[in-house]
């Protein structure tokens, strides 16, 4: 499979280290543009995946992009399913990331993961995705080759690992069972037989590893291929559902153009490298424009350049203070409903609002409209979904929701 | 089972340290004594064995006392043959001590160890002895298993064990799978469901960690026990056979009484107590008699009271140079011998010198006899096995062998 080098700007586009990497190297064991140019079957591209069943947004959507420009490059992409690792969790109780889940858990978890970055994966293509779950492989693993993987380790290289260094020279406890991560993620590697892994800039350790792990077992060890970590929608910190600065990526287009319409400036050429494949060079000059742009791109990706177009529409009138017009407002069924209802239950049922205090408050400040006529009354209920059918329920310029009986 | 405490003489007997251990608690988890009292069936005394194949030595000898005097108190012996453990050995190959060794070496290492220890241990009283070896259980666990058990300590904690501790210090690299080994030993200690676990003094850590996983895995924690090391014949240093200043404990009669009649003076009580049942309190004054009191009685028990006595005179007989009237000398068939045999040669070939050129100094400083006759020729040499037949061959004053056709 030969590659020109000239036609690898998908490759470098967002990356933010590959290693090891000699660029004037011609060695494809240090080079990857040489492995690429070298290699006589498609290259297998490991991404490894937490079946945690968390909702994914843009942040995570990365790498997946990264697979995806693989995929179109003729290449496989091998996506790990930590079915395994989940199972076993963590004894301890200490961590919320290795909470110990079911089999049928992972299984649904894997599924909801599936359905999420299925608009981003070519699934379609033969030979382009190979989905494993590991513990295919870890879950054979007995005493002799777990003695045989740690062996492959020191203490001292383990502890160099940016979080453990920290938290032992801080005392804190560093519980044994924490290094087998690092070479459970890396035994992957092995039993999959990669070539590149992708992952964020926190994965550089593990990747390591299992390149140590390769070399141990007589393969090539594969490439590492780090991603940044994407900055939220406040323009400061790490994109995350906790923080509410996340676009998820099965939100409803209107909600995913309303939040990418804002993207801050100095993170909207940052969100063009990352989340489009459109050329940086062409960008409109006008900022909004711009952020126009951006949300529109993405939305398509997600749902439907039509999808997007109406969403851009919706978004405008929206803005203009005209809801019940708009048509891409999310709906919200109001059969969970018992009426009589007070309208300040209802902002908070819809998710409009987080407590039914502070959809009281929003009530009193004036930001709630029916329709598009405010309604100031805290007190205000309603007899029977029937009178609600239909409407465009408001809070503020960018949160609505359609109820329907 | 009720123990008078007054009676309980044997237990302490030659014993460094028992932990946990408060005396005045009336405590079973606290104080061995309250088990031993409280306990209404037999506890379960465990000893972990290396099967490394090697020729024991009195040294080795002091836990298998215990654990017979545990024994004869009514207790279980449970001897654990750490198969698994010498069957993976050490996958870095830079550890003697865990050599990887086959099955079938394995067994014949376990037999070798169980026919020394026979003459310590009651192996004919029922209930009294349990032989386990460690694969039936190490053998069947898993990753997720294994991960639980690492995720009962810390790094800290395992740093903190002396061997560990100096490593980490002078940066020399403790490798991951090292962590493994107190826990293989401890995890022994759930599996047998042990009550009290002995060892060596150096034993004190692994025996610590079995305590640890035993009460995670919801059992009542074992006692430790632990022994001196014994100081070998030279009075200054562990008894160990690359040190040759050990007694075997398969050695011929006449040589360990050889040996142990010449027990350095301020070793005698020690090895009294350590490896004989006589009461201390009654030792003879002159430190001759003690010597030979303590050979009589060590020899008697890996021989018998007869063999015991005609060592002694055999001994007492080759001191005064009649080496051809002492009967208990050992024999080495000349069978495997090419002749003409040149004299150097046969003192090296009977192991009575390690080698031929020590064989050869022997010869030049008058060390050497035949029969009592002093040789000093050192191209002496022997047409056939006939004319050695019977005769006795002795370098120095302690070493002699009889050569047989």
């Amino acid at each position: 499979m030969s590659s020109d080098p000239s036609q690898l700007s998908w490759l470098y586009r967002g990356t933010e280290e590959i290693f090891p990497h000699r660029p004037d190297s011609d060695d494809k064991n240090e080079n990857l543009l040489a492995r690429l140019a070298k290699s006589e079957r498609p290259l297998r591209v490991k991404l490894g995946i937490d079946p945690t069943g968390a909702d994914l947004h843009l942040g995570h959507s990365i790498p997946v992009r990264k697979l995806r420009a693989f995929q179109d490059a003729g290449h496989t992409a091998v996506l790990i399913i930590g079915d395994f690792t989940a199972q076993i969790g963590d004894p301890t109780g200490k961590s919320e990331v290795r909470r110990q889940l079911t089999a049928a858990e992972v299984k649904q978890n894997a599924q909801t993961y599936l359905d999420q970055v299925r608009s981003i994966l070519d699934f379609d293509t033969p030979g382009r995705i190979e989905i494993r779950y590991n513990s295919e492989w870890l879950s054979k693993l007995d005493l002799a080759k777990i003695q045989e993987l740690l062996s492959t380790m020191t203490v001292g290289q383990m502890l160099a690992k940016e979080g453990f260094a920290l938290r032992y020279e801080q005392g804190t406890p560093i519980y044994l069972h924490e290094f087998l991560y690092p070479l459970m993620q890396g035994y992957d590697s092995v039993a999959v037989q990669s070539d590149v892994e992708l992952g964020g800039t926190d994965q550089k350790f593990n990747i390591a590893v299992g390149r140590d792990l390769q070399r141990y077992f007589g393969q090539t060890p594969q490439f590492g291929m780090l991603m940044p970590i994407l900055i939220g929608t406040d323009g400061t910190q790490k994109m995350s559902k906790s923080l509410n600065n996340y676009v998820g990526m099965s939100e409803d287009p209107l909600t995913m153009y309303s939040k990418l319409e804002k993207t801050p400036d100095a993170l909207v050429r940052q969100y063009f490298e990352l989340l489009t494949n459109l050329p940086l060079d062409r960008l409109p000059e006008n900022p909004r424009e711009c952020q126009k742009l951006l949300a529109i791109d993405v939305v398509s990706q997600y749902h439907s350049p039509e999808a997007a177009q109406e969403a851009q529409k919706s978004a405008q009138t929206l803005v203009q203070g005209d809801a019940k017009q708009a048509d891409a407002v999310p709906e919200f069924s109001l059969s969970g409903v018992n009426f009589p209802a007070p309208l300040y239950y209802l902002i908070s049922a819809t998710g409009l609002c987080k407590t039914s205090s502070d959809a009281r408050r929003q009530v009193q400040g004036g930001a709630v409209r029916l329709d598009g006529d405010r309604i100031d009354d805290v007190n205000m209920s309603y007899e029977s979904p029937t009178e609600l059918d239909g409407k465009v329920l408001q809070v503020g310029k960018k949160k609505f929701i359609r109820l329907v009986k």
